[in-house]
């Protein structure tokens, strides 16, 4: 029990703390297939899958490995899918500031596989959008874009 | 038999009951390869298939495997594939109030497959979009891109 | 060779007589990957694929095998990829006076593959819209990617 | 040698000869996964792939199986893969006057996996779009939805 | 370590110097897939993947092979990838004053990992869009079809 | 329920009547991944999956299609997956004289899906085998080394 | 939780208590890809998976179903995977009495991912082989390749 | 028509002529996957797949193509598949009198699948085995094996 | 590089200290796809795969996640890929005292990649089998049969 | 063509010169799925494919990208498959006195593809089997099992 909750532990300023640079970079970022694992807060009963984050940097940029760093504090609580995506999504937005924020979760409920309904094969599918993927359609759309690039 | 059409026993009212939370989202959330099994009312033979289902809330939200118990409530009823789909909308629309519900039932039937035509491989596709899935072009394509996200 | 041509015997009126429904339903249905066998009229050379069909009811509602029968139908005939795929479409829209009618048809040419080109995997594409489906590129579009959602 | 440059010998005119009809169909009809196999012009190594043709016939239509034959004619000579993508194109377009012409290429280079470079999986894709599909974005982009459709 | 690093010692002109042509060709020529291996400057951990690209001539065509060359010249350094992403785009925008230039990179990266976060199928994904890539939505999304277009 | 049953009304005897010809052959021939459609005798609840044949013939061979047939007759009745498999090799055996018979169904029970253990991809596999198959293990891997050969 | 272990509530002679039939069968039954899923004693973690299943007959048969059943029975309490996989094959055996049993197990163990390890992929596979499964080797080897040909 | 019968007027002595080497070279050659279409003799309506052909050297090797060459002189005339099969093993083993050799053909049948069974995935496969594939199982096998490995 | 390095400090001891249970289980035991990343001492360049594990209890048993670790502690060190297998066997072995143990690690090598051959998608396999799984070529098999089995 | 042919100038003994070392590992190494390309020498066209190696080692164990540099060597060298294949098991069995040598290589050959048959699909498989690999049956089997592992 104490490993699925250590997230409650750490902070997000712990972990950028000296890992944001000044880049002249500015398109868009994406991280995706970002493994996620986290503890339903109504059953107690695991759910996990994968996250996939884009941000458009205005000047900071982050080590990418940070980015799944602040998957994991987030993920390592109880948790609602919903809120989980969006507490990720306005961490990065507040440490970087940037021009904008996207931020998707795939995940299977175990409750919804062991429990009652039995729908194994069941995904749930969040999504968060900050910044110009609110405003810009085509932001968003190209992120889901490249998201969807399977190999 | 009475297995297949124990749907007629339940309503929407038993399982939303208590799992209707208030929570600050106002994203889509989608659940989608929600396993399905129906009964033809034409010719008493099964077709089964997916539920995609996606709702936009409007302040409230409900507990995901929730939406999974109201695919079972219509499809375990003598049923037609286009009437089911849109049941389910109706019935999800009516419980949460959403800004918008959008239903996609993918499904093979038995009967295309066991009597005359002997097409084994044909697929019905049904849809139903309510609220902004059906005034809002970009919503309604955002959730096929993201059903049809394959893993 | 009698069965190749057995469709000239059959008229969609046999087929559809009695499996037209009045049904309160306006959205797209499609019934996707029928498989398809027919006989090029050039080379009496085998063609095969599949068909796709979209239609938007306008109150008249039909049963979903019979829209394989009609692929039958025609199908079984010396034909031309070409002119198939719009008898279907013209079938449909006579019978059931939809809003829109769509039909795809993807087929591997045996005369293609056996005679002198020697191409193997070359497939023919051929679609005809009607109605809807032709004045609003959302519709033609929402059908091209419901169809393309392979599992 | 002499195989590969069998091309130079073929003219479009002796093979579209007599497959060319007047039929009453005016919607997009292509043809794709054409295998393809031609000669580099520079190192003389070979490239490989498909090439993906559509037209839009203008009363006239052809023999499916002549469009592949066209690809034969110009890739059995010494080639740049720009070049043969341009000259399939115009081929087409004054054969047949059709309203519009698509061809795209996808071809692996022996010249990339063989030498220095040893970039073994790269591909190059090319493509001409000429008439309709060159002035309107919603043909350009049906051919390409109806091109990726994988089975 | 010095076969990591020989990208230091190569400059575009050597390897673009007598490769570039003349042709009368203004069609999007992509080349995708090609295999990418880096060292990461921050902790000389590797990362690798795949590069795509796509130019739009301007009168002026370069050797196929050569845009791969590019790739291994500032691949073999100490970089970031968003960096080296920019180098790729700027060298080619420099050398061939095309009509525009899009460079895509989809990476794993070791640090991510053989490191603390071991999100073992995370893939970053960076781009840069110069001239029309940048001004035309349309020719961005084509380059993003055309690359995606698995086999 | 007509057509489920429709295969009490054929005999093997007027299937196989003028399609058995005496040729020199006496080595195994396989049909593999026959579609096959039933009924459970206990819930009248559809089975269905793939059958698999093999023989050695001993001078008499049968018209192929004729394999597939003999799996109709038998399919299209109440059955039990055990003895389904059964009554097909006894047929072919008694029909055919051969050296020995195989047959392997692999099936998807709707029982099992449907109703109350919900084990949606669950398969049961039965074999019947007689002659050489049953004394000559070789014979009998032989067949399963073929029959499993996915493309 | 009293999900999770109601399976300590039910016998496995309730269950087949009328399901079993007399029938000349003698050739081994396989059900194979049987969904499971159940909780780890040790750290309340669930592990999940597929059973696959076979027995050779002596004289007495069971409903394929109930096979699926016994595998819910006892997975549905706080397991090891490997007492697990021993108390299906020994249920099983002492109700059928068959001439063989064996039972495969490959699950996925949450804590090997959630916690300390974290490897996501690593599956853990047990089996136990009764009677001519133990004896025979040919036995046991048929069973495995039936098993895993995927399709 | 005369397409598909040109093979009567090929003789293998023709095409072997000169390809047939001195070699000291022992091991089984495999060629396999080599695309053949025929005509059934029957109805005359088209049977397509793949062959797959070993033989183990005895001194005299051949040019690997003319194994192709082979499949189409016998598979270009009016054919049952059981005697085709034999045709090419037999041709091989007088032309090269190797120690042994080995064909395998799977094929699927145009009758089974546009005629009356409709069995649209039924596959046959047959084989031929001479020399030490007939009194050898491991060469029986290894050429399985080998053949088998798809990538 | 300390990351690297990590395993020097860690014992086997240490970690399966009171992880081992006696129980009365004596069928092979297997944990395949075990990802694995390690470090060649000759290089310094990474080399990541996958590792499989399998022994047959002689009444102490371990838990499962174990076996993970011990390959964590002896890839976490600079290795060579032969010497890294036999470690995890040996160390198995002595601390379970088990009928047999048997290692596999498949594993792709950057040095193979990023140095001058470039050959990219090489895999190293190596194993080592100990006990009965040396001295009994049956249970080799069947651990390399469980070990192939893809999902 | 000088990169073709410049295998003629290497020699195993540069490139093993001071790589082989003594260690004790007495089990099967396999280094698998190396991509190889040459020419062939009759009609100066490419095949290429992957070459599988494996050797037991008697004492003297080689550093594994030398066993892809020998393949390198006889590849870029006008070639016949066949002596391929031997030339490099006979390397590797006079450098490293092992107690056994195993080479496989599967290669489409482009005579077969862009010539007269145009069999496009058919790839050649040649092995040398030296050693304990050609004396016991078992080592050759799980050789080529280990080979065929596909991820």
């Amino acid at each position: 029990m104490q490993f699925f909750t250590k997230g409650y532990k750490e902070t997000v300023q712990d972990i950028l703390n000296d890992a944001i640079f000044d880049e002249n970079h500015d398109e868009m970022v994406v991280v995706k297939d970002i493994d996620l694992f986290s503890l339903c807060e109504h059953h107690l009963v695991p759910f996990f899958g994968k996250a996939h984050i884009a941000y458009i940097p205005n000047k900071k940029v982050v080590g990418l490995s940070k980015l799944a760093r602040i998957v994991e504090i987030f993920s390592r609580r109880l948790q609602v899918q919903e809120r989980l995506t969006k507490q990720i999504a306005v961490a990065i937005n507040e440490a970087l500031e940037p021009l904008g924020v996207a931020v998707v979760i795939e995940a299977a409920h175990m409750c919804m596989v062991m429990r009652g309904v039995q729908k194994m094969n069941a995904k749930t599918v969040t999504s968060v959008m900050l910044g110009v993927f609110q405003s810009d359609p085509r932001s968003r759309k190209e992120f889901l874009t490249l998201t969807m690039e399977k190999e």
